[in-house]
């Protein structure tokens, strides 16, 4: 299932007595060419409820911790992310819900595209149109 | 001089009853490709005490906040970094060392180039003998 392409990715972390060095280099810890960076912070309620049309991610919970659920066309999982070494890979064309965020919770992405607000798909019943 | 090119800059955020997003793309809101991207948290101590050879960088206070001192051949600088809406270009061939972390804090930081150790200046002496 398409669905199955969305995985944990461990990202590469150094630890030593100053703390700790976590790092994601383009087309070595994540599949693609890192073009855009953006974090939401301050977060109240939902975020996501869209999903890209040409967008592949990589979303890490800096701080704090969150519920994101994706959709393909058939099915859907639920990932529980609070482990700021730990990320998630969702490919393009996958519907995704962001939930249940922390007081404190930051979430980081790293995307291959630079933001075209035409290439998302901002309803359910428009993401189910458009894979059919 | 120099240190003149280390500079704050206004990372574009939207805020909305949601949160906060503030988004980096490449070549536009930076002046390099990204083409690594690390943090680093659970800080103890200080950071940095190196200069970069050949790795451009913009700091990002994503949480909590820090100082962090530039440095070149014959000036230094003090930034307070405590707002996530603004980084600090920093350009290659500048010394800087980051302290005084809050608990809490995470310094996100984008960089034009993959990791080599040896493009690395790991203490004053080589750093001021490099430049010479």
């Amino acid at each position: 299932m398409y669905i199955d392409q969305v995985k944990t990715i461990d990202i590469p972390s150094h630890e030593d007595s100053r703390g700790i060095l976590s790092a994601i280099e383009q087309n070595i810890d994540v599949p693609f060419e890192i073009k855009r960076v953006f974090y939401i912070h301050q977060i109240k309620g939902t975020r996501g409820n869209h999903a890209p049309i040409d967008t592949d991610e990589l979303l890490i919970p800096i701080t704090g911790s969150f519920y994101i659920k994706v959709f393909d066309k058939t099915s859907s999982k639920v990932f529980l992310l609070d482990n700021p070494t730990k990320g998630l890979y969702i490919p393009r064309l996958i519907y995704l819900e962001m939930y249940d965020f922390t007081e404190n919770a930051v979430c980081l992405v790293l995307a291959n595209t630079k933001y075209d607000p035409k290439q998302y798909l901002r309803t359910m019943d428009d993401f189910l149109t458009y894979i059919e």
